[in-house]
C-alpha cells in the first residue's frame, strides 16, 4: 500500500492534552509492522515530546513527507500558546486542535494531501472557544461545502460497516429526527460511498428496522411501515440493492453480514454495538459524501490515561490504512 | 452431564406446525455429539413422524424417559386434533402446543422434570385461540405463581449474558415503560438468577445506559441520571456487585465482557443485538425469577422451513444443555 501513486496522508493530532499525539507517533515507530503509507502530521510537537522521544522530521510542504517519512515522523507544526501537557486540556490546545484540522482538510481540498485522518478532539473545549458544530464530521463537510445532511458517519470494521441515520441525539427524540427523507438521503449517501471509497461497483445495502423484530406488521411499531419501507422503495426506484427493513437483532450474525456491503442503522447504538462488539480494535469512522477522504479512529481523547504510555495505537493505524484503501480507490474511480 | 440426579428435562414441542418438533427429534439423534442428558418431549407424535423416521417412545410418566432414552425419543403423547402439517399451522395446532407446554411446566412444577425446555410457537396462532400473554414466558410466570413483573428474560451465549428491563415494547414507548423500580427489580431478579441458575456466589451485574454515550452527563438524554443511577445504588445498597450506567456501544467487547456476569439493558434490541452478533447458533432464552428451570432456544417456529429437514438443532441443543446445567446449579444452591 505503501507504493500509492497520491500525496501523503494528513493527520491531525487531535487535542494536543490527549491521546491523539502519542498513538501518531506510535503509529510511526510501527509503520512497517502496521503496513502505513507515508503521512505527514499537524499539530504541536511538543505535544509528541511529552510523550515520545523519536525522530520528528519538520516540513512545511507535504511534498517533502515522503522523502521525510523515512527519518523521523513528519510534522507540520501548530504551536499551542501554553505547551500543553497530557491529561491538562486547555483553551490553547482547542485552537490548536482545530487549526490542526483546518489545515488537514486545506491540504486535501487542494489535493496537496490523499486524504485526512483526525485525531480526537475534546468537543467540551472546542465549545468554549465558540466551535459551534456537533463535532469534527460536520465542520469538516461544511469547510468542503456540503451541507450536513449530505454527509454519513459509517463505522467500518473488518467484517462489517455500519451507518447510522441519526447519530448524537437523545434516544427518546431519535422518532422525531427519523424521516423517509433522512433514512433515503443516508441510504443514497453510503450506497455511493461504498463506489467511490470501497470500490463495490453495485453495492448491497441493508436497512435495519427500528422496533423490535421489526414491527412485527405493525403490531410492535409502524415506523417500519410508515417511514423505512418508503425509503427503501425510493432507493430501489434508483436502482440501488437495498433489502430489509430487517429485525435488528438478526442483521449481524456472521452469515447475515455476508449479504450485503454496508447496514443502515435507524440510531446510534444500533450502528455502533454490533460494529464495537466484533471490531472493538479496528473499527473505523469513515464520513461519507464529501469531496475528499476522512477517516478517523473511532475513539476519544481519553485525558484519563494520556501521558501515561499506555494507549493503544491500532485505532490510529487501521483509520491511517483505511484512509490510504479510500484514497486507492477513489482514484480509480475517477 | 448426562448423569445428574434428577428428573429428565420436559421438552414441550412448540407448534406442531413449526420447526420444534424436526430439531427435538435431530437433538435425540445426535444427543451424543451435542451431549445432551436424557429428556422427555411432549407434543404430538405425527408432527415428528411428518419429518423424521427415526424411533418414538412413547411413555406416560417421566420416570420411564432415563430407560427409554436410549431406544429412541421419549414422549408423552398430546394429539392435535388435525394432525398438522409442517408449515401449515392451525387452530388445533395452537391447542397442543398450549397443552404441551401446560403439562411441561406441571411436570417441572411437581418435581417430576428436572427442568422445561419450551420449543418454538406461534403467537399468532394462540392469540386466535384466546391466549392472552404476550408469550410463552409470562404464561409459565402465571402458572408458578409469579407475577410478570418479577421474572426476566436473559440471553445467554457462551461469552455473554443480557437481560433486557423492557421487551416486546415499541421503540418510541421504551421511556415509558423504564422507571427506576423497573430497573431495580430485574436488576435484582437477574444477579439472584446467576446464583440460582449459574452458581455464581458474588455475582457482577454491568448496567447500560440509554442514550448514546450514556448520555454525556445529561446532554445527550437524562434517563441515566434520572433513572438508571437511582436504581444501581439502590442494587448496591443491598450489597450487589453492579457497575454502570456504561454507554451502550463499549460494553460489549471481549474485554468489556469479561468484567461482568450479567449486562442489565433497557431495551430488547440493545440486549439481543450484542448476544446474536456474538452467539447466534448458541444463545439460550433462560427465564429468570421463577421456582422452576426455563430455558428455549432463541428462534421462532419458521413455518416457511418446516418440513424440509433444513432446521439447524444446535440452538434447542444449547437450551437443553443449558436447562441442564441451571438444574444442576439450582440442585446445589437450594
Amino acid at each position: 500500500m505503501a507504493d500509492v501513486p497520491l500525496g501523503p496522508l494528513a493527520v491531525s493530532l487531535g487535542d494536543p492534552a490527549g491521546i491523539g499525539p502519542e498513538v501518531v507517533a506510535k503509529c510511526w515507530d510501527r509503520r512497517s509492522e502496521f503496513n502505513l503509507p507515508p503521512f505527514v502530521a499537524i499539530g504541536d510537537p511538543r505535544s509528541i515530546g511529552n510523550i515520545w522521544d523519536g525522530p520528528i522530521e519538520i516540513i512545511d510542504d507535504p511534498r517533502q513527507a515522503d522523502a521525510a517519512f523515512d527519518c523521523g515522523l513528519p510534522l507540520i507544526q501548530i504551536a499551542a500558546a501554553e505547551g500543553d501537557l497530557p491529561g491538562r486540556p486547555s483553551v490553547s490546545g482547542a485552537h490548536c486542535s482545530l487549526d490542526s484540522l483546518e489545515i488537514a482538510v486545506g491540504l486535501a481540498r487542494s489535493g496537496s494531501a490523499a486524504a485526512v485522518v483526525t485525531g480526537p478532539v475534546s468537543k467540551e473545549q472546542l465549545y468554549s472557544i465558540g466551535f459551534s458544530h456537533p463535532g469534527q464530521t460536520e465542520f469538516v463537510a461544511e469547510r468542503c461545502g456540503v451541507g450536513r445532511g449530505n454527509v454519513a458517519m459509517m463505522l467500518a470494521g473488518p467484517t462489517l460497516r455500519t451507518v447510522p441515520v441519526t447519530t448524537h441525539v437523545p434516544f427518546a427524540e431519535v422518532t422525531d429526527h427519523l424521516s423517509s427523507a433522512l433514512i433515503e438521503a443516508r441510504g443514497r449517501t453510503t450506497l455511493r460511498g461504498l463506489q467511490r471509497n470501497f470500490g463495490i461497483a453495485d453495492p448491497t445495502l441493508a436497512v435495519s428496522g427500528l422496533n423490535p423484530h421489526s414491527g412485527e406488521g405493525g403490531s410492535l411499531g409502524r415506523e417500519e411501515i410508515e417511514l423505512i419501507e418508503p425509503a427503501i422503495a425510493a432507493l430501489r426506484a434508483e436502482g440501488w440493492r437495498v433489502t430489509g427493513p430487517h429485525p435488528a437483532d438478526t442483521m449481524f450474525h456472521a452469515a447475515a453480514r455476508a449479504r450485503y456491503d454496508a447496514a443502515l442503522c435507524m440510531y446510534h447504538d444500533q450502528a455502533l454495538i454490533p460494529l464495537k462488539a466484533l471490531h472493538f480494535e479496528d473499527g473505523v469512522n469513515v464520513t461519507l459524501g464529501l469531496p475528499i477522504i476522512r477517516t478517523a479512529p473511532d475513539h476519544g481523547t481519553a485525558f484519563d490515561i494520556a501521558g501515561q504510555d499506555n494507549a493503544d495505537p491500532r485505532p490510529m493505524a487501521s483509520a491511517i490504512r483505511m484512509a490510504a484503501f479510500c484514497a486507492a480507490h477513489r482514484e480509480t474511480a475517477e
